[in-house]
């Protein structure tokens, strides 16, 4: 790190993690003696980053330990399994799992060592000695790591017990719930009418049709807000958005309660729920984000063997500028609402993106997803959308994490590749220092909180 | 900046510029005793890359009036305006707007301040009192600017009254028109039929047919040419060409005469003009500029309050292989035609523009547009054009400035980014100290008025 | 070079070229007495990267003395040939050509002075000199040059004579074929007929429908498998892959023996013959490489005068995650299949290829391709696809050359630029140096040979 790298870096590594975005299980964090299982479980088992790359290779998920839908026979000694991962560890090279695993060890579990064939079981030991520990209990590590809020990811349907368990216990950490309303919402789920009879049994709303149906969302969102919830979520193939009249969403709900509604229909009501979603959020306050454009489940064998978020999902090309323009003509130009979309399509960056939150006061990007949650996808939003969008149309960084252990490299990585940026801003006269010390701060911190209105 | 980096800038910093596309008004050149009015109307009201930002972040337009379409009530306290873009001026960090303004600041006023809240007023007297002196004149700043020669952007139906006038004057400047008929050749403009009434009252042509209409294009385009015009230009949805019969044509004209052409009508007769428009560039000349992919006005509200131009306009994806082809299957070979293409989809640029233009004698790629014309994405044109197309099917660097006083700064940002590159090429020992020198002096100068025949 | 690069570039510069995939003609090693005729033959005529850059500026193809289909009038004299290129050289300034040309004619020729108006004579003089020596017989080079294998390009209905006579004449060096069946499959091609009039002759099947073109494709992939084929090659406009039952495939393929098959029969059906290949390759070995997305003889007048490759072939945007699928569902998940995917289009390596190949073990990512075979182009590669793929879901380098005498340059190329690439990787601390050393063996030899199963 050269010195204004370093010195950036620096003013930020003390700074609290807010974690606006992220599919940690609440239940670690309910219950105050939880502990993890065993290294593999921690690190491997919920991690679809990593065992994907495994079965690229030919190496199969059951003898992974990935438990199987059926309930088939799968590898069940987790030290077989984490020797597995390890003597393919040079699979990794370059990406960012692999920097993410080491800074874990390093930081989390005092480990210096790279993991390979034959420091596998060693720092096996070492970490299953962690985890025994009570200061590796969740609410510990919570604490340890500096974390000022966490948001997890929970169905409509989901009565957040885990939640209320928190509440209750009286421990101060900040565990919210975010509202995912994708499985009522997408009439072409294969379990839509059962999470539609969930969603009517928790409201105690007869969903016989669409007006009810919209009453049950707004009970729910009602419900998550009280727990403390700042944000919704939804997840859709495209950015389609649609006004539809109430006889026509009335029609197509009525479809899919037939168990006759097609792919067309699904995806227009998806279209009319996002611009319904956005009025909700101007009523209620809740920040709406959208991330658009996997093709979820590319691989049917997998699929019916294992079931969803296997690391089979694969982006397709996405559109903003026609798609969103619906939405953004009746709620852009309303400052009440907070929209931050989300793209696996780095080609909309600079060309639709980056103008379109440059312009709509709703607007906001956010942070790169997923595949791009890495140096150089971190670098590439940075230089795609910072010099039309400016940096405060802007969400701040999110970990998306799964493995709870991992937030606290997450965030270290795009503190450094952030610092980078600005430092190289700095030696080219595009920025000065003071203006690079109070960018980094906004990237590390404050424009998460700013957005997510935390 | 390294040793070869400032060597290859210093090389070009003395040379003249030349403006082959701007949307300056000649009028300021016309009247010798023209004074820009104050800071706020001269550097804000003009740039919808400045104000569209604010909006982003809810300062409505009125505050920083914008004037309405209506005449409505907007703010009329220059100084109130400049204090609150001065307040708000970090939002603009690491955008090329920010080193634009404090640049222009710097070379043109004197002026070494950072722009912020506390500085506002004082830099606005003393930008003031520049304005009041005769020397910030636009004739004597055109001088001091070292300007070759600089071109403007101008309807179809203009009278270039104001060109006349500057010729009449003596001056020396040379300021020269631009064709640009999107206003009488897309039929689905909301003015288009009184634009070709426009059209037939200047040329004296009764437009009642397709035929009439190509005689008064024609008719213009001599005019143009006999007033200095070296080019055209016009904007188009998509690159869509497209070769009708002239009963075809025809047809979709009458239709619009009527009232009665659909999108696709219009989107056809504009795919017709670009290649009637080519062949006319055969046989007269002028250089044919074509910009492609802009939604124009996709913020209903802001078009209805405030008109065009008002920062609301997004990239859509684009295609050239397709859509050019019967343009270049007719033209694309004639080296008696230069098209200039621009796109604001960097996608198209390594995968299509690039292999385009190293090939067909007729095509050259046009300077990284609008959005892109940032340290940035003048480096990506850079990285992504050149190893397939060569510099020399490139068009060389133009400003497209609204600002006046901003030309200057524009050229400069874009020297200093190519000298960079340039360097990086260098170092790298893809080209030698020697061929870097020419290379920079002919993107800072030589492609331009090579591309314009100027 | 820093000294991380020189030492990463060091280890790998004795390492043996391995060449899985190149348009050589196996002619020159089949002759022992094989001589180049002159400088002009040997460097120009048959790179269409070189000639396509001087018709964009306006020389025609008839002065470079490229041949014209109707045998007309064109430069004979290799001597003026060469210097309209030397007078022309400074258009690929920045260009890999021409980094690679004096590459070239340094480490092969000997010759340091840089090509230009005034050194092309001389310079003529010495290439010439040199193929008239012995030691520059294509057998001599390729050992010279340390090639451990080179595969050549060849069609369906190729009888690999030159391949035979190679195997007969009892040189060690290993030129093998590459089975395309593009003229066979591809229904819409105007020569098909008469190409399945060869099919049936070469394989002695009456080809009266579907099953016997299956049974012809099977036969000449046994043949050339043993005549030592290690791989398959198409080149489709789309990623398109479709299951046909075998009366739909039956249909279509009797339309086109008709002459009434569609532009969609011929789709369709090449997307079924991408599945059908797959499952060949299942059962026979071969390794699968598909190009994607080039519109081939995009320039009408360049395709009559001059016939195909001549530098008027435009890559188009491509769709992965949607077009493969099929193929994938079906064939993906076994290790058996290899298929290797290039694209044009660089939005897809990160937003699709590098998911796919992170994911499907049959799936490897091909070099980049044609006009991204060029610094920017492979650094662009390797910061995209590596974070999501990992490097070992890539296949390793091809040079894809069609000068011979280029293959050197080619390898010595990708080598520098993936030492700088490596070693920004160590400076960045996301690989240490021994990682980085691995990988650079890897990218320059062991990547390749393992793919192609060499």
């Amino acid at each position: 790190m050269n010195e204004i790298v370093q010195q950036l870096y620096d003013r930020v590594t003390s700074l609290p993690l807010v974690c606006p975005h992220t599919h940690v299980d609440p239940r670690m964090f309910a219950d105050p003696d939880f502990r993890f299982d065993n290294p593999a479980e921690l690190l491997l088992i919920p991690d679809h980053y990593l065992f994907r790359m495994l079965y690229s290779q030919g190496i199969s998920l059951e003898r992974l330990g990935i438990p199987r839908v059926d309930g088939g026979e799968v590898e069940r000694d987790p030290r077989k399994v984490w020797q597995l991962f390890a003597d393919n560890f040079h699979l990794f090279r370059g990406t960012p799992s692999a920097w993410w695993l080491q800074q874990q060890l390093r930081s989390v579990f005092g480990i210096e060592e790279k993991l390979a064939s034959e420091s596998a079981q060693d720092i096996y030991d070492r970490i299953a000695a962690c985890l025994a520990a009570p200061e590796f209990q969740p609410r510990r590590l919570y604490e340890r790591f500096n974390i000022e809020v966490l948001c997890t990811t929970d169905s409509a349907t989901d009565p957040l017990e885990q939640h209320q368990a928190i509440c209750a216990s009286g421990w101060k950490g900040r565990i919210l719930p975010t509202f995912r309303p994708d499985g009522v919402v997408d009439l072409s789920a294969s379990d839509w009418r059962r999470n539609i009879e969930a969603l009517g049994r928790i409201t105690g709303i007869d969903i016989g049709g669409y007006r009810a149906f919209v009453a049950a969302i707004e009970d729910r969102r009602a419900f998550f807000k009280q727990m403390g919830a700042v944000a919704t979520d939804q997840a859709t193939l495209t950015a389609h958005t649609e006004e539809l009249s109430e006889a026509e969403a009335e029609t197509l709900f009525q479809r899919a309660l037939r168990g006759v509604a097609t792919p067309a229909d699904a995806a227009r009501f998806t279209g009319h729920m996002l611009m319904e979603m956005a009025r909700m959020s101007i009523e209620d306050g809740l920040v709406m984000q959208l991330h658009v454009g996997v093709y979820r489940n590319h691989n049917p064998l997998i699929f019916e063997r294992f079931g969803v978020d296997k690391g089979a999902d694969i982006p397709i090309r996405c559109e903003f500028t026609e798609d969103l323009r619906p939405l953004l003509s009746e709620c852009g130009n309303d400052s009440r609402l907070t929209l931050i979309v989300f793209t696996l399509d780095e080609s909309t960056y600079a060309r639709e993106l980056a103008p379109l939150a440059g312009h709509y006061p709703a607007l906001k990007l956010g942070a790169p997803w997923w595949f791009h949650d890495s140096p150089n996808g971190m670098r590439r939003y940075r230089e795609q959308v910072t010099e039309t969008a400016g940096l405060y149309n802007t969400a701040g960084f999110n970990d998306d994490a799964r493995v709870f252990t991992s937030i606290p490299a997450r965030h270290d990585l795009a503190r450094r590749v952030d610092a980078e940026w600005l430092a190289g801003l700095v030696e080219r006269g595009i920025v000065d220092r003071g203006e690079a010390a109070e960018m980094i701060e906004d990237t590390a911190y404050r424009l998460a909180k700013r957005a997510y209105r935390l």
